[in-house]
């Protein structure tokens, strides 16, 4: 199967799955804006990184994987929604439309934000459930989106002090959002058995979360006096990112099992700006 | 041993559990606002509540009992701070104290309670790993937090009519105060191996909860017109209470267990109002 089909077929699934977990029956604008954002789009980069990474290990995922991939993909949507506050970021658009709150308000977004948080660890439970092993999964997501992730990052954003650096830019940038991306790798592999490949799965999450990172901002025109870019100059950001790329490339080499996919999908990310080069 | 030893006895375990699960090694602002609302007083209700439902069965709460009461008490406070925000209750105090935007700001606010929630599942994780028994106490809590319970309580307030009546209220508070405490009463069944009597809990539940919802706007001096105490007037509010707290003794009195805790701290909670009565 080719690269473009195996993918768009994860995402049917993956968004039949995600149409499904919003439950019925709740007030009727809370609703409404949850799937505003959860369904709005948006390229699934998380749960697709949780899903090949159980297939690298030739198994098929199963109804739980896909549980816990939308779960990711909540977390991940929760957290756009808080960031995109008033309070926060303060952004009335994002992936061309309005943003939840502009939409909906900030109360409803505030609770939106909440509820999708709850619905990710209720997907996880459910899995749990069916088999023990998801708890691993559960645990590594919880740590990887709270105080010590993805939440932490964004707290240090906001300690920010004008004086920025490289280090403390790629502290918050592996936080942010590298911590999610580690919860999609290592989670995978928990998934399918394969706890004694958890630190290669850490590695390879730093390297392409940092090329990730890296891309966006250079992709990000508008781009922001204490990115990345902005402090290593645009020639240098583009060196670092082709140095992680090859990097996650060889790192992935060393898993034993076939990482064709994940790599297809590393180049498909990295490669929007690559290509340019 | 006395009411009151048990009681203090109970809250001291709880208080030194909870003041070790917030995590070292975090932004320093995202911390503090952390601690502020989560080891700033509060009654603990919630919390006392589980661990009692565990001791009916003549079981002591072991440490992962506490974790999860723990994860009930973080996911109480992440309420309170997210419905304090200037675009929810917009409210300066909370038990006598400045909220928590009003010290840290309402990013660090958005975020201490987005940390917060995330650290309830983080802790119930923690539990489910040494004791699958746990995976059903912490499918029960994200259920009742999220938008089928609390979170679609709340927002069910922010989406109210001005015309307001008792059923629609009776929903809201079933929801926004009632799922809570429906959680750790179910919850601690569970923990205790009864699951078997999850629906008489469940009762107990509903009978508490409205009563203790009763009682809180009947205290409230500067009542709300939206709530169940201006609609029904402070006589009916009254009858009705005292009726709640009878209906919960007696379904408590059909439980196979020695109920006198749980029955103490019913009563402390709601003589409160009806003593002056």
């Amino acid at each position: 199967m080719s690269f473009q089909t195996e993918y768009k077929k994860i995402l049917s699934r993956l968004d039949a799955t995600l149409t499904d977990c919003v439950p019925i029956g709740l007030p009727e604008r809370l609703s409404e804006s949850m799937r505003y954002s959860l369904l709005g789009g948006g390229k699934r980069l998380r749960p697709v990184l949780f899903l090949s990474t159980v297939s690298v290990y030739g198994k098929t995922p199963s109804d739980n994987d896909y549980l816990c991939a939308c779960a990711l993909e909540c977390i991940h949507t929760y957290s756009l929604i808080h960031d995109d506050l008033p309070s926060m970021d303060n952004d009335d658009v994002r992936r061309g439309n309005p943003t939840n709150h502009i939409v909906y308000g900030e109360a409803t977004a505030v609770l939106a934000g909440d509820a999708l948080l709850n619905l990710a660890f209720e997907l996880l439970a459910r899995a749990c459930a069916c088999d023990a092993k998801y708890v691993g999964v559960l645990s590594e997501f919880a740590r990887d989106s709270g105080a010590l992730g993805m939440v932490g990052g964004q707290a240090m954003e906001f300690e920010q002090e004008t004086d920025v650096d490289a280090v403390r830019l790629n502290k918050i940038n592996s936080l942010k959002t590298g911590k999610l991306i580690e919860a999609a790798f290592v989670g995978g592999a928990i998934a399918a058995d394969r706890a004694c490949d958890i630190e290669k799965w850490r590695a390879i999450a730093r390297s392409f979360g940092a090329a990730f990172q890296l891309c966006d901002d250079l992709l990000d025109s508008d781009t922001d006096e204490r990115s990345l870019v902005a402090v290593l100059g645009t020639d240098r950001a583009k060196e670092e990112l082709l140095r992680l790329e090859k990097e996650t490339e060889e790192l992935l080499d060393g898993i034993d099992g076939d990482t064709e996919f994940p790599k297809s999908i590393a180049s498909a990310f990295l490669l929007r700006v690559t290509d340019g080069l």
